[in-house]
């Protein structure tokens, strides 16, 4: 049974005030496919007529904008109240409780109070998690890892040995922290492999997305900064440092030393070559391919990269490249002419 | 031992005639690598040659080209009679049966008729399993899953809570679905995540493929349809919505809300920016970045996207674009000395 | 504990001289970051301020650079010299030995001499696992498996049927090899799967990366040559050749049945399309689109791909676009003038 509350209750919860009537909201959803019990919500005017001909039960709006709309609970900012109400309709992931006696847990390993580890989990020698973690099934914690309090790991998470987890991270399923970076060289006696003996160090509030891969570092660290929000099938290479609070979006690809700053924004499929340095509040465009490094608050795009502005008229420019080269054709054809013209005037 | 079959009973699975000797089949291969006991086809009639001298013990050939072989199994179309041979000589992956007592069942899920259930999986509370199923090992099935009859899942898929896959999927391993979606926002009080409290809704004879993920919906769902393919590492956002009969290639990428209609092909790579419209029909060439809604019947390719033909065209004069800005500055200096002698002639 | 040595110890290890104290070394740094107990290098001189400075503990260095250093390794190559210390200091991953009593195997594997098999690990009927390997847990090995001497096969990863793997291989956590090729068509009846009965063959010493994807063939084999590195997150289609001692770095994707030669380096996010030949000595650069074959020992860079120099220029240019653009239009102006003028003039 999904989770349900009256109206009054999700009001006094968003400390606002409601009107109408005082319905029972088993769930939410968008204006457009709201049912009779779900509550929605209004944050963007233009879709003013669609909130007052909407089949949800219930709406979050601004009190000005309520006019026509029967149940309401009444926000300045709907956009947040609902983001708000999304928490208190959140089901908890996973049902399991407790330790399961089907992990593997070594002797040395430490596992905080008020944990729980699923069946088929292994944590290795030395490990230490904190309190309040939940480690899902399949998920591999190799030795020496430290795992901060209040952190997730869903199924099939891998943490070689010695990553170290700060406090209320949240890994995706099949996420791996801290396979060997990539250090091969190919020699006169052929491809030799560089151990990579160094680590991951992830720090607080990070969220990492499924099936995204972390590298250990060749020497020191990789790490990744706190507030970090990373997306699904990411890349981080060995001994890449990124600040706090950015946002990687999915199937970006970062090469190995590469330093990001904090507040970045990469969108998706970007790709940042090795030893760059890329400074705070970068925003770097979707399928981006950076090559030099980039000066804080720059907004770039292209591959290769290139200011946004010049980007934007490059995208509409671009098609236009055949018949560019039909003008400059043109125009060489209209300047033999003038020149033979000329020529003949002598 | 794998599976063996006569020429003849080949023949007659396909409701064709043969000629030649009726050897013994032990597998199928190309012209150029079958050996003595291997069946081969001739499609393309331009591979003849190849087809007169391969070493295959038989071939699937049409009537009127088969003059020269020694060993044929005659059909209209070799192709297609060969794809259904490689159906007979498909062995079923896994050797397990039955539902394992080193499996982790919640008491309140349901298991169909006939499923096989391997060790080391984690089936949660509530979550229903059609009949005919079969459950590799290192999967996870959140609470409140629905899987219909005669799906498989193969070892490390993730099924988050109230995921939903129709009748007859496939999913290779390591694929992901229901993880979470990418909801972040940046606040004067620092990043907020915003619950996602969707799910995902996958139709009737889907393929997904290994390590894919696909997350589940901020509000109501994801949706995948009926028939459509979808290849390895590829990413689909919340609250993507893909039609029937798609082919999504590898390493596409697929940001939030974004539509996609019926019997589209997006090619490898290609990344869709969100909240876009893409119509029935619509072929997207390898690497495009999508950042417009697209029509219907559309052909489109390059990032940015152009029409097809445009791109063909820009593909041959991209190389050239240096010798262009040569050509368009000796061009400016033709001009500046006609100008010149223009005044000198006044 | 982690390792530690003297540098008497070391420089024996190295078969080298050393100066200065004989301090214990207990691990390995970056000049930057080194601390006092620990080792740094100086491979290139325009860093040699840095070596004087750095805090480490000692340093490996050559003999004539080394005056102003006060604990000295002295090495003709300090840099190949420090890669082997990263050997010496490495430490082995994982820490469960013996055969798991909790691994499900089929009586009928057969396991070599001297392996590890982790629990929650699955090997299947008539798999063969050779002398000396390491099985982590929640690894699945299928039916008719073939594993070399000598293999070490990371958390959670996948070998479906019939798979082989030669001697010397490192499988990064979640790699999936032998997953079904994407092997759909459209017909008139619908979507119609065209099964996949080959298989992946892999050679010796290759090393594949974390969540990276190897599709079975269709028919025959998808096969990567020994000494081959494929980084983390690539597709490599079904019946792709790969040759011998290639690197393939991380998000690459190689489309069915193209052959890639001998010593290739396919850099990041890279995209190959289907039935290519990429000849020996290939070096493709990061994001190149390839849609046609490449020769021997060629370089190239861009999407499309063109040559690498005519690429370096392509991209000083392409920002400079849009003033192309201008810069035409002007010159259209200036000669409609002229011609205006000329035509006054007569």
């Amino acid at each position: 049974m999904a989770k349900q509350f009256t109206v009054a209750e999700i009001a006094n919860f968003l400390g606002a005030a409601y009107k109408g009537e005082n319905i029972t909201i088993t769930g939410l959803n968008t204006l457009e496919e709201a049912q009779s019990t779900e509550l929605s919500f209004l944050a963007n005017p233009k879709y003013i007529k669609q909130a007052e001909t909407t089949k949800a039960g219930a709406l979050i709006i601004r009190e000005d904008q309520a006019h026509n709309v029967q149940n309401a609970i009444l926000c300045d900012n709907p956009y947040f109240a609902f983001a708000r109400c999304m928490g208190l309709f959140a089901e908890k992931e996973g049902c399991f409780e407790g330790i399961s006696e089907f992990a593997s847990i070594h002797p040395s390993a430490v596992i905080g109070e008020n944990c729980t580890v699923y069946p088929f989990t292994v944590i290795g020698a030395h490990a230490k998690i904190g309190d309040g973690c939940t480690i899902f099934s399949g998920v591999y914690i190799g030795e020496h890892c430290e795992i901060g309090n209040g952190c997730t790991l869903t199924p099939n998470c891998v943490l070689m040995s010695r990553t170290r987890l700060g406090e209320n991270c949240y890994l995706q399923p099949g996420a791996v922290l801290g396979g060997e970076g990539y250090g091969f060289v190919r020699t006169d006696f052929g491809v030799q492999k560089i151990p990579q003996i160094g680590h991951v160090h992830i720090g607080d509030n990070v969220e990492i997305g499924a099936n995204t891969t972390i590298d250990r570092a060749a020497l020191a660290k990789t790490a990744v900064g706190n507030g970090t929000c990373i997306d699904n099938l990411v890349q981080i290479g060995h001994n890449v440092q990124i600040g706090e609070e950015c946002f990687i979006i999915s199937q970006v690809g970062i090469a190995g030393s590469t330093k990001v700053g904090n507040k970045c924004t990469l969108a998706g499929q970007v790709g940042l070559s090795g030893h760059l340095n890329i400074g705070d509040n970068v925003t770097i465009g979707p399928q981006a391919g950076v090559t030099k490094d980039i000066a804080e608050n720059s907004v770039v795009s292209g591959s290769p990269t290139m200011d946004y502005n010049t980007y934007m008229r490059y995208c509409i420019l671009l098609p236009k490249t055949p018949e560019l080269f039909k003008r400059v054709s043109a125009l060489e054809k209209q300047i033999a002419k003038l020149e033979e013209r000329l020529e003949n005037n002598k």
